[in-house]
């Protein structure tokens, strides 16, 4: 075999623990501390309850367990919900050169598939850096073009990363985890119109499990192309106007993705959170009352006028990628926490009022980590600051501290009981522990 | 709402069963018949073993039942499982306009959740009639471009009609049902790779799943875009090069694609049945001996060339898209059923023999349903026809008593027991039958 599939499924079946180096295994223990936090925050949502009530109807056995509401259902159903809870809060990572959101699609299957196969904590932690580099460099490969074609990135390559996770908990060969692939690619599905919906999160939901099921149908006997990445028509010639599978076939266990992905402070649209910053940053310095602010102007990538220019947000959920709203929060509430993105503050006439007054001015100059934050006063005061690496970014990305604040933070608006120092402390050394279906059973 | 979506949402929501036209229900009998058909003949098949297998491990409750295999799984499992079974021997319909095999996807879905619901047999058919428009009206928006992009379109569309079928059995409103399409819609995937790997069973069992699901999902209060088709980052967008939806709105009620559904008489890639027709016709007429060829010459459609020439198919189930073994078979065997598809009769030697002594030439002015034929002897005689319009053809279709004599002969290939004439006239009768289920026990 030969190709950016083979390559790919090489990777998965050869890739041994000890070949991952300490840095990257490090790197993946935040990724999923931070995931987890994410789905025990997010499994109270309206979302996470309509999930479970629409699929436990069809659920199969008690073989794993849905983070934070007491119910097991089967590895496929467990997947998909997880999938929903942990992307609900649009609190999760990000692989910034693609934009995926990697964890929650792969981790949401290879926890669910690890609990089932009672599989010890490393096999776990290692399926998850096996399916996030398998997600982000098939990512890379076709980015940007596959998003502008208007495919959800997360979901697309997720499915894939989901398999290569699975694929490699279930210790398929090469031409099993090739089959997994190809299977995993002809689910690959998910379009942008819905990042407005609560079809976004079963996107990735759908992800976790098509991805889930890929590898086990291959476990099972089931084949598939053994050229599904780069056929002529494949996956690449569906999905993109251009792709360079080189960048894939040259890196794999060179270069680790997972050191690369990037941890929201916010749980809103990434490309406004250097505005935030700049708000909080204004709003602390000079003491602002928003009552006293003619109009607040922000000058930023053109990225955040494309995505995020929604001055009414209906609710909640399309708060969270209203950059006027969320200049709104940062000022009124001094904050751009869970609690800014739900539908009563959406609602607060403060906020409502700042948001009208807010104002986005392009600049093609302008970095996508940065922005250019200025309050106009009432009495004619300029308030200004220059952000020009939010925090989260590449260039400053959280501290494994603010990572432990921001899981006690979703720790605390899930309303779970339970030591979050003791889950911390597992988290950082889960390659130690005896069952990974701990994590699920927090 | 107005668009395509809102336009498919409220034809789906408002269909009542008293406007469909009395040919219009006897079209979805045919096409239902047929579909049966497709499912018990194929119900034996490894892929479908293999399916069950893995499957099994992770399903739910006992709703639905997996024809002719005595098994009972949630609705969303036998979904899949019943898609598998009624594609594998790829003898179902065909939309000739899309080349989507509609039934498949959409029967798989309708009659699971019908059989769970205890619906009517009226009900199932009004579904099941609703689904193909859904699928196949889609499918006209967005040819040619859209399967010349790569896209499995029986699975791509499919999982739109199933999601459309279940839908009308669910009574959504025009909201919910426009929901359902946005979801189904976000999870339409599936390529043309696929096409020659077990996968591509799996892709109409997974499109059939998918759209049970999003119809469900909207049943149950999860909302998506209303504007899913036509929006500047949904379907249409995302799929293909070019389409026009006023093909959708204008007809809508207006045309039945399900008259515009074909069935093939011989289980293997349509473009080559002409072909059979002259081969089977010459041989009966002449009484021809293979052992007496020189070589087998036929002048078809390009198409011919580019999807089918594959002069020495590995097994069985290549050999449904090699010319040259249907050519063989038709002389040899004097017959193109399902058993001239299987691994056995592609291994025999004068079967072999004859591949390698068929030839094909190519001409553009050919139409797809046409062909010409020549034998030549070794004694130099040459036996000549032209076929205008292929069996199974727009021009040609099966009668009601070839689509019998289709079933009986599947039933005999899935060994099943039980009254042929009984099962037929429960089929022709359909929308009296009291429980739609009754038609999964069979």
């Amino acid at each position: 075999m030969s190709g950016a599939t083979a390559s790919l499924a090489q990777f998965i079946a050869a890739s041994r623990w000890a070949d991952v180096p300490a840095s990257v295994r490090h790197d993946a223990k935040r990724s999923l501390l931070n995931w987890l936090g994410c789905a025990i925050g997010g499994s109270n949502a309206p979302s996470v309850g309509l999930a479970i009530d629409a699929l436990a109807t069809f659920a199969g056995p008690a073989q794993a367990t849905v983070i934070n509401r007491g119910l097991r259902f089967d590895v496929a159903t467990t997947a998909v919900i997880n999938g929903v809870s942990s992307s609900v809060l649009d609190f999760d990572d990000t692989h910034l050169h693609t934009v995926i959101h990697p964890s929650v699609p792969v981790a949401s299957a290879a926890l669910a598939l690890a609990e089932h196969l009672e599989a010890p904590g490393e096999d776990l932690v290692h399926a998850f850096i096996i399916g996030i580099e398998a997600a982000c460099k098939v990512g890379n490969a076709i980015s940007p073009e596959h998003y502008a074609c208007g495919w959800h990135v997360t979901s697309t390559c997720g499915v894939i990363g989901a398999a290569a996770a699975c694929a490699r908990l279930l210790a398929l060969d090469d031409t099993q985890a090739a089959y997994a692939i190809g299977m995993a690619a002809s689910q690959s599905a998910g379009l942008s119109e819905m990042l407005g919906s609560p079809t976004r999160m079963f996107n990735m939901g759908h992800a976790a499990r098509g991805g889930f099921m890929a590898a086990w149908y291959a476990s099972r006997g089931i084949g598939s192309s053994a050229r599904a990445l780069e056929a002529p028509r494949g996956f690449a010639n569906a999905f993109t106007t251009r792709c360079d599978w080189s960048v894939l076939t040259d890196t794999l266990g060179v270069t680790w993705e997972i050191a690369a992905n990037a941890f929201k402070p916010y749980p809103c649209g990434i490309v406004v959170h250097p505005v935030i910053d700049g708000c909080l940053l204004l709003r602390k310095r000079h003491a602002i009352d928003a009552a006293g602010i003619e109009r607040v102007e922000v000058t930023v990538n053109p990225a955040v006028q494309t995505i995020m220019s929604h001055p009414e947000p209906a609710d909640g959920l399309r708060s969270k990628v209203s950059a006027q709203h969320c200049i709104a929060v940062a000022i009124v509430h001094g904050a751009a926490g869970v609690h800014q993105f739900t539908d009563p503050v959406v609602r607060e006439p403060a906020v409502a009022d700042l948001r009208r007054r807010a104002f986005l001015l392009c600049c093609d100059a302008m970095a996508k980590d940065a922005a250019k934050v200025c309050v106009v006063m009432k009495d004619g005061t300029r308030h200004e600051t220059f952000v020009e690496h939010s925090k989260g970014s590449a260039e400053l990305p959280l501290t494994d501290r603010e990572l432990e604040d921001k899981f006690r933070s979703l720790m605390a608006h899930g309303r779970i009981g339970g030591d979050a120092d003791r889950m911390i402390a597992m988290m950082w050394t889960l390659e130690t522990v005896a069952d990974a279906g701990a994590v699920a059973r927090v």
